[in-house]
């Protein structure tokens, strides 16, 4: 089997074989099929697009290409949520203590990753005292014991998927579904998860900004899931304007808190029990997603889920007191508002703007290398459709700088006031399963 | 500038500039822009196409990766000729002594190459003797002198090319026309010609099978040519069947002789004559094709055609005198007659396929490292349209070994008989300018 063939093959429209698959992802992997012949496939890819079968033999290919995650002996359905990026997105803080609360047990990898704000583990971590330094032996008794645990991510999963990732990223073949929808399927599964709930974001501060695209991707994804026996379910959701209120590391830490109170922004509220309540089928501990609902919305009021939270700071060194005392969590020497230049209803907040915005305080990676600063960050006071007045605040800016110029402008640039009222865009905007 | 988005660009649709152009190559060349990402361009361009003017600049950035041949030395219009290649194609030995016979310098730059049979240099060398060991400055005296000279290629011109050339060749990406186009141009313009006559070739036994491919890539050579201010011809010639009768190195030669004497294959003469005459018109030795076409058909008759052979022969080392006595050329061992199995009328030869014969009996290298023998081959007895009785020789295989079976099944195998005469397809099909 030459390389060039099934590169031609693929180019001409054909469909590759499992086989086929198999070779290309084990010779990418072990480096007899070099980049430039990789990157050729990729671009082919691109254009011709893959299968259904193709793209779960590419996913699998990818799974095996490195080790996988036993979660065996954690008992119960392993159910594993993606979100796919976006602004000022605090679901995974929410979620993992809420339905573990409820009994769906949560082993969950996360990572520090690129983008406006750190990663789930960069968030955890403004908790003083907590870490992700554990075993995979602790991390599977801490699922037993508590329900949940978060360890960070093993570089020794889906090595194909980093080496194409990094291969897409400089040969302009980042942009194809099929791709996308098998890499973040690979990490998923190798990461040890049974079923797999898809949040899959659309809208200007997401990956995927036209909704066509993100159906597309969720139906992939979806499709991948089934034929490989996880069982899948994706909702679509609304990333036109930043999830909630917070952008930054502590101030999303202190959003989630707020949220598992019962008190958090509403949007945020209703994707968590939306996400949450499919985990919860999946996971067999409702029956359908009403039953799985107000078993959540329970949950929060008797303040179980909060507990879970504590429960699991506790157990991986955090200091469980900022649940009640969120003034412990790290925070910026100083505060800036924004006042609305006009009074108006707010007509749209340019999520990816906002989160630059963030950024240019200290709150994202710019390169791997960069550090964060975890108190840093935005609050949003006005959201899609509110009425604001001129002079009220429409933001408030949490800086340890001085210098905050260049975010004020981005923010007034980010948000666009009207005289008529602007009905915000429903959040959520679809499911696949 | 980005060369990711460079490739983007052209993947979505985008025209690159002249100095995107320029960049790309010269970093292509230097080695800062890698393999992975030329072969994502690759395919991108396979997918996408280039626009005119892109196909000329890359063309010239390609001519500017190294050095090119300066042919100012030697007086009036320097005219090459390029065939795109086919099975016992003979026209190079045939056309450079007899244009120049009639007053167009040619300077030419061959080199040995894959194939059926050898290239023109490893035919030449079948007269014995006869080199193209001479420097540049004996090349232009020669030129200057005789009208005619054969010296090697130099691996100095267009390096970007031969690099592209091994990407394109492992990652699914030859089959594209612009970069087909820009590679043959960019070749003959780095060796110094002024105007250029190409001889697109079309049928089984071309690299382009179809019809309308050879004439987009005629289209295609041309108008990179015009643009370039290379003065450029393209002819269309049949290669459904092979041309002319010999296939083999010495075998060739002694068809060139016979030609050049006019006592050649009528379609060989045939094709000379059109590309003759074009090149004498390009070169300003004629004014139009009519009168280039006497001229040489009277050099024929004259003598002077083989005269000038002899000559060019002569002052590269070669016994001139296989000219009158072509036994004096290699020679093989044995030969065999392939005699019809029926009687009726040869309906097709399968070009691509005699050519596979002639390699199999050593004629040709099938890699770059074979040595060929340059005395073994096929002659065609009997081509397109002919009657041939039951048992009478279709074709005559020279060979030095004893084992012919191999290639009789082939011979077999590639000419078909019929009940009804065929019409043999046209020879010269098409013309662009």
């Amino acid at each position: 089997m030459r390389t060039v063939d099934l590169i031609t093959k693929k180019r001409d429209g054909g469909e590759l074989s499992k086989k086929e698959i198999d070779a290309l992802i084990a010779g990418y992997t072990d480096g007899s099929i070099p980049d430039y012949q990789m990157s050729a496939m990729a671009m082919a890819i691109f254009f011709k697009g893959m299968t259904p079968s193709e793209r779960a033999d590419l996913t699998m290919a990818m799974v095996h290409s490195g080790e996988t995650i036993d979660l065996s002996g954690i008992e119960g359905v392993k159910v594993d949520k993606h979100s796919t990026g976006g602004v000022g997105d605090t679901t995974t803080l929410v979620l993992a203590p809420l339905v573990a609360s409820i009994g769906v047990p949560v082993a969950k990898m996360s990572g520090r990753g690129l983008g406006h704000t750190g990663g789930t583990i960069d968030k955890l971590e403004s908790v003083p005292g907590f870490h992700v330094e554990i075993d995979n032996g602790q991390f599977i008794d801490l699922v037993n014991r508590n329900g949940l645990a978060v360890i960070g991510q093993s570089d020794k999963l889906t090595p194909a998927d980093k080496k194409l990732y990094g291969l897409r990223d400089v040969t302009g073949t980042v942009n194809s579904i099929p791709l996308i929808a098998s890499s973040i399927m690979s990490k998923k599964i190798a990461s040890g998860a049974d079923a797999i709930v898809l949040d899959v974001k659309t809208g200007d501060g997401a990956f995927m900004k036209e909704m066509s695209e993100a159906e597309e991707l969720a139906a992939c994804m979806v499709d991948i899931g089934n034929r490989v026996g996880r069982r899948t379910v994706a909702v679509l959701s609304d990333m036109s304007q930043p999830l909630g209120n917070a952008i930054g590391n502590a101030l999303e830490v202190r959003e989630a808190i707020d949220t598992l109170k019962g008190v958090g922004p509403d949007d945020l509220t209703e994707l968590c029990l939306t996400l949450g309540s499919h985990m919860a089928v999946l996971a067999g501990v409702a029956t359908d997603k009403e039953e799985a609902r107000s078993m959540l919305e329970q949950s929060i009021s008797s303040g179980k889920a909060l507990d879970k939270f504590k429960t699991f700071l506790e157990a991986q060194g955090g200091d469980a007191s900022v649940a009640d005392e969120p003034e412990k969590l790290p925070s910026a020497k100083h505060r800036f508002e924004v006042p609305a230049k006009q009074s108006g209803y707010v007509a749209s907040i340019a999520a990816e703007n906002m989160g630059v915005a963030a950024m240019l305080l200290g709150a994202g990676r710019a390169t791997k290398e960069s550090t964060i600063d975890l108190a840093v960050g935005i609050v949003l006071n006005k959201k899609v459709g509110e009425r604001v007045e001129a002079g009220q605040s429409l933001a408030t800016i949490h800086a340890n700088g001085e210098s905050v110029d260049e975010a004020i402008a981005k923010i007034y640039d980010s948000i666009r006031i009207d005289d008529q009222r602007v009905t915000p865009s429903p959040l959520i905007v679809g499911e696949v399963k």
